[in-house]
């Protein structure tokens, strides 16, 4: 169902790899909602993506930007507003990688460039998607910023590793950077806490399934699917959230405020 | 702009005063929004409002009920589902009264009998309305509870003595019944945190205009209004949002993660 | 081993019933670092416990006293100020009690005059404790006072019942009043959030063996001990902590802080 | 007054600069209590400051370390081990820095160079202090480590620019480790989120003195002061706190848990 809430709304939207991916969900769901925009992944992930496919459903041009880089982000900026014709009214931020979870090695043998890597992609990205905005005023007045984040900022996940810190510092950028954007252009910043996803990207991580699994059974109304983030993320986009700022939103299905379930006591119980 | 994203959907609003209550931009938003609904206060605060104004305007039946007698909640929920046809989709808890506040008790001065009061009132009423709606099975599945908090249930406001305490246990009870009403029928329950608000009941505690603008000048985007906090709500009683529950979500400018402010620094050197 | 960290110090500790009690192993730890005190308890739980044997350890009087009713607070201060010489330096607050709970009550089908009366004694009564305080003058400056919480407060144990309503309020009235007091007199209030606990209270919640199992579980320290709560009470107690307040502190093992564990993760695989 | 707190206990106490320092008076407050320990700081803050003033009185040896290098903190484990002879019990981090803030870059215009830098020094050498410890086996059981955080972590601050993401990142860290540490050794992890203090680098961030005094204002015991930090920390090294693990714990007269003061109230109206 549609409701036209993001009629005449143009933003841009990063991240999406292939049909898991809750940045794929949220532009078919930003489509149907009346937005147009543009698409963007590092030059690597679009080789590997079926990004072609999204941009074809969606008529949305791709930009390839590697999100660490200012000048990619600056021509990411000034392309979409070409393309689209003006400045953007929502930016998704949906960027994390960490090489020292993807090269297996364990929180207590951290590879500290990997560490900084890890930071630099999954979180600076985000300040640097907000400063070049900023810089090149890319965004109207009462735009809305969001980026994906999870739990392990908060909370520890052993096998999340230096990507818990990496998140953290995500939801601290929404926090300073949405007090000034705030300021300046009526612009908001949030991060969505999502529940474990079964993306490609999540399923990475070691023993997901055991934690999918967990924060289901955790989760009184079940873990929160892709689909649904989107319908969560396209809210926060559109007109009706104009004063939430600076948030961390837990989209979970209550996991985050659930201290032990009866499923889990069972559990235990056996 | 209407967006139709009640289309169908039932619900029961309480606590519409007069014109400047949150709860009577609810209830116009929620018609706009395609929503057929009923409208309950207590019967006193009846007598003194216009609550007939704003039935007529919604075509929404007027259900008198004190919300700390469980038969009034009772009578509530069944003649609702009378009216509307059906069980509900919605729920708007926005009751609050402290004796202690009203007749300007310190803090330090309580009257315990009161302080009772206030908990019943502001507080077990919501409880109330959860156990009355799962006992009546009044509430459709994937339905959405929504309360009316503020920030002094987490953070010290002098002035707003035991309702702080009051607040704290709404809070409670949306994470408890959440939980419960979660497994049971993928009912979701949340409280909003919303920014002071110039409503009748709101400007009636000390020092209110002080703290209003001390409010607006931290948040970066100045204080939320009833309006706005209208269009938050109604996007939480939306399909949206289905998988947030069990959480207090501030819709307050950016207030609650502002730890100073440019204006509040100025302020302090003068 | 004893550091005579409270040599000098008066003080008032509640709820000691047996020797399982949380409370008596403060008891037993405050007089160990060289305090003198009073015991308080309600006239029913004293007639059932023990507490007879900790008094005479402890030098202590007995003061009985229903810590909902005021008059039995002050009689309580007055007596403790006659036995002890003059003003008290802490205050020990651990005292609750749920009807609903001990009568096995559904959350969904709670009585609400117990409800009430669950949030009288295990929380209104630490506000009473402060204001007959306040009133008499009974608390020297920089007085500490503790109340004992559980995590239930922020996170729901559906066993827990409206004692996670309780425990809101108590650690509301922690900073509501720690404010207060901390401008008075730099008295400062606390609540300590300590894991389960098996003391005779404890063990009596439904459940409480599949919890407690599993907080351990969940705790990289494993739960965290009745005697091992004391000695975090005494350096609460003592002048090293003289400007922490209005804080709700986790003792607890690491639990709050752990979102999953590897003994968890292992028995989801099972 | 002392107690014999660290009677027998080793440590490492990193970041004292001059005699205003927090770990300046923790240094001195450590050896009142018993401890022996090293100070370690980097080369280039040995030689603006006055610590061998500091390790005569202490009688402690010096070894200095750039805390951003592995090898550097490996050393300084191997030479204290040495010079206590053993394993340590206890450590300090209080280290930070950010080129941004001391170079008076805008958070709009922020060097992404100097970003990973401030993360780098005041937040990963917390990671590798731990890291390097647990490689070396150099912490005892039951062992405490304490690193040194603010509150800008967590609401923002204008002036403080990229050191929220950087004391972020710390109190994750802690989290994180905590965990692992816990797990293998009990050792202990957790974060003071301190009042602002006038240290020498504290009052080098813009706008301190407004900020100080507003948080003087807002706490109502006031700011905390350097010494009194030191109390609390010695607190947390003491066996006082062994089950107290990754925990953020505000030291800081109450001003994490104040909305509202009436100093400020009284401002606002001027």
């Amino acid at each position: 169902m549609a409701y036209n809430l993001l009629q005449g709304k143009k933003g841009i939207i990063s991240g999406a790899l292939d049909e898991k991916s809750i940045a794929w969900k949220i532009a078919l769901k930003a489509k149907e909602e009346g937005a147009t925009f543009t698409l963007t992944n590092a030059p690597i992930a679009m080789r590997m993506g079926q990004i072609n496919k999204l941009a074809e459903a969606c008529g949305a041009e791709i930009i390839p930007a590697d999100a660490t880089l200012v000048e990619d982000i600056e021509k990411l900026y000034t392309r979409s507003m070409e393309v689209l014709g003006g400045k953007v009214d929502f930016v998704l931020h949906s960027i994390g990688m960490s090489p020292n979870v993807r090269k297996g090695r364990s929180y207590g043998d951290l590879n500290y460039e990997w560490f900084l890597k890890s930071l630099d992609i999954s979180a600076l990205s985000f300040h640097k998607m907000l400063q070049v905005a900023e810089k090149l005023d890319a965004i109207n007045e009462y735009g809305s910023v969001v980026g994906l984040s999870y739990i392990a900022s908060q909370r520890t996940f052993p096998d999340y590793s230096d990507m818990a810190q990496a998140k953290a510092v995500l939801e601290s950028i929404a926090r300073s950077y949405g007090y000034r954007y705030g300021k300046l252009k009526k612009v908001r910043v949030n991060t969505v806490s999502q529940s474990p996803t079964k993306t490609t990207a999540g399923t990475g991580v070691g023993g997901f399934d055991a934690f999918f699994d967990y924060a289901d059974k955790m989760s009184p109304l079940g873990n929160a699917s892709a689909e649904e983030c989107a319908d969560y993320v396209i809210s926060l986009f559109s007109d009706l959230t104009r004063k939430v700022t600076m948030q961390n939103l837990y989209h979970d299905g209550g996991f985050s405020s659930s201290g032990i379930s009866e499923e889990i006591v069972e559990k235990m119980r056996q």
